[in-house]
């Protein structure tokens, strides 16, 4: 497996801060980034993956002295939908989060102290139009793609109408053109349960106890959202914990108990609880149908889409993105739908590496070939 | 409205202890009961209705100086669904619960302490056996029906089995017939987030400062499984609360974060955390298939069935109980199964009031009419 590391790209130094959505002005920002393949002599080959509520930058690869690769390792390398022989992949952590780009965690310069709550909110767009300040450091004038699933997709389509200019292809997975109130109130839940652990102090615990019991409460929602009913019954069905019958009492019985706790616990090690509020906030806020209706949204937008969503994703069921396939096409856009058949609900853009590189490979090639302006 | 009001029965009085499916012995036990309407002279129209988690005995009617109705009076009243100009209707708060029945919230008359966490663990099974006490207590040989949605639904599902000379026909409304993986996962959730509760203190928190942060947390993700994603975007939408804009800040922006707000913190003003914990473990602990199949649980029962699901039930989706109804075919059991077109998620069963008479009604009438035995 290839061996990969991260870079840093450090932006927006004041005077030349970055104007966020909020008209609040923000910086220095770093951000975290990796590549994967060679940038061609043309600097044509380039294709944007963007991460999911808690990825980072570390999409494929394998960082030294690690055995686990990148979150989307099945899809990015030699020979995989995104074909590190064939384009360069860039990865980048999104602005406000806590793996290696600036966000909550981070020291603010002025005062020597962690941001915390002083960190800016931001949105989807700024996240975007942070990494467009990344990909034009790396000298790229037009990506041959921007991809991502859940978060990721939210991002792919903020670039698609921002800067239509700069993208030839959208890959849209697994996502929304707006949060909805389903979607809002889980996210909701799991910020309600990070600022009522009392660890939490308004966001001020750092280099104290964290707030580790709401963390972890807000990611054991989180996974049972990313799992379907039916992932969940074959995975564990009502299997017990080392147990040879049901303890009549309140601790585990259950091996998904056992494994929602786990998750919960480790995300703990692994996450920032500030920044699951910030992103979290910035996914609510995402609306496409913010300002116009969606087929005006995308009325100047020229990229060619790929639209993918799954069967068993109840988080973001297919009927959704249906809507914006419509909007898509009404505006005579070049866009494959493809609905695929999934047990693994909403994790499926994680896991389903064969149906969505039988999908993923070809479309690219097309873009290349086509697109060649 | 008819004024009607609580009644209570006690029983299993040391040394006479209920025996529980753990193994331990309980007692004495409470049971806060109301009945509608009037049992006639054979004894032979009383139809017992069971709540639901967050549910208690008052299921219809009004109490003096209240002016909203029980939880289910769209249901049971004259000329309704469960009608009380022909049917005597009995609902009783479980075992376990905090709303007049003996719960971990019970003084134990052995220490004069409220139980807390020393209240034994209940399962669908004791609380059954506790109803059925009352039922003999009111001199009623053969209910005519049981009925219930939800844990209701577990109840009616327990009392075909165990009590199969004592029913005459079950309604089984929006359930499972053992609780699946997401299921348990979701309860967990709620349960943790009560146990991380500071408050919460194992359960020795009456008198001082109840758990209520964990306590509303469990209220909020209930909610949001108990409404559907349709249900949720037409009530709420994005719709902001009090705002021209959202607020770049984390209070709320959207009516739904303030609408789960608000049922979250008035849900502690009435129930009990305690409760809640117990509740929810015996509905995990449910399981009709836990000693034989499905099919072989059901061989002795002779009640007939009504088997009602609402499509957008996400929670307990109309596919896990088309099993239940393949094994009552199997076993040659009168079985009416109905899927019911409603948005409205698994709450329809409290709110789609024409559709679940329609089919109620003509099914007591028939019952009543041909099982005179």
């Amino acid at each position: 497996m290839i061996k990969v590391e991260s870079k840093f790209f450090t932006c927006c130094e004041p005077p030349n801060e970055l104007v966020l959505k909020s008209g609040e002005k923000f910086g220095p920002i770093t951000l975290a980034y990796e590549t994967y393949g060679q940038l061609n002599e043309d600097k044509s080959n380039a294709i944007l993956v963007c991460h999911a509520l808690s990825g980072d930058a570390h999409a494929a690869g394998l960082h030294e002295g690690d055995s686990k690769p990148g979150w989307w390792d099945i899809m990015i390398g030699p020979e995989k939908a995104f074909d590190t022989d064939k384009y360069f992949v860039i990865c980048s952590n999104v602005l406000g989060s806590c793996k290696g780009s600036t966000g909550p965690n981070t020291i603010n310069p002025e005062t020597g102290k962690p941001y915390g709550l002083s960190f800016p909110v931001v949105t989807i767009r700024d996240m975007v139009n942070a990494q467009k300040l990344l990909i034009d450091h790396l000298g790229i004038k037009k990506l041959l793609s921007v991809a991502g699933g859940s978060m990721g997709g939210l991002q792919v389509l903020k670039w698609s109408v921002h800067y239509p200019e700069s993208i030839k292809s959208a890959v849209v997975i697994a996502t929304n053109y707006r949060h909805n109130a389903q979607q809002i109130a889980l996210n909701e839940v799991g910020r309600q349960a990070i600022m009522a652990d009392p660890d939490w102090q308004k966001g001020d615990y750092y280099g104290k106890s964290i707030p580790a019991r709401g963390l972890a409460l807000a990611r054991m929602i989180g996974h049972i959202t990313y799992m379907s009913d039916k992932s969940m019954e074959k995975k564990f069905g009502r299997q017990l914990k080392d147990k040879e019958k049901v303890g009549y009492d309140f601790s585990i019985d259950f091996q998904v108990e056992n494994y929602l706790k786990y998750r919960g616990d480790s995300f703990v090690q692994r996450f920032d609880a500030n920044s699951y509020l910030y992103i979290t906030k910035a996914i609510d806020y995402f609306d496409m149908t913010e300002k116009k209706s969606l087929i005006e949204t995308f009325s100047e937008t020229s990229a060619a889409f790929l639209v993918m969503t799954f069967t068993s994703d109840w988080l973001y069921p297919p009927h959704q993105l249906k809507q914006l396939v419509k909007a898509l096409k009404t505006n005579d856009i070049d866009v494959t739908n493809i609905v695929i058949e999934s047990n693994y609900g909403h994790d499926a853009f994680l896991i389903e590496q064969k149906e969505q590189t039988r999908v993923i490979s070809p479309f690219l090639a097309r873009i290349k070939k086509e697109r060649t302006w």
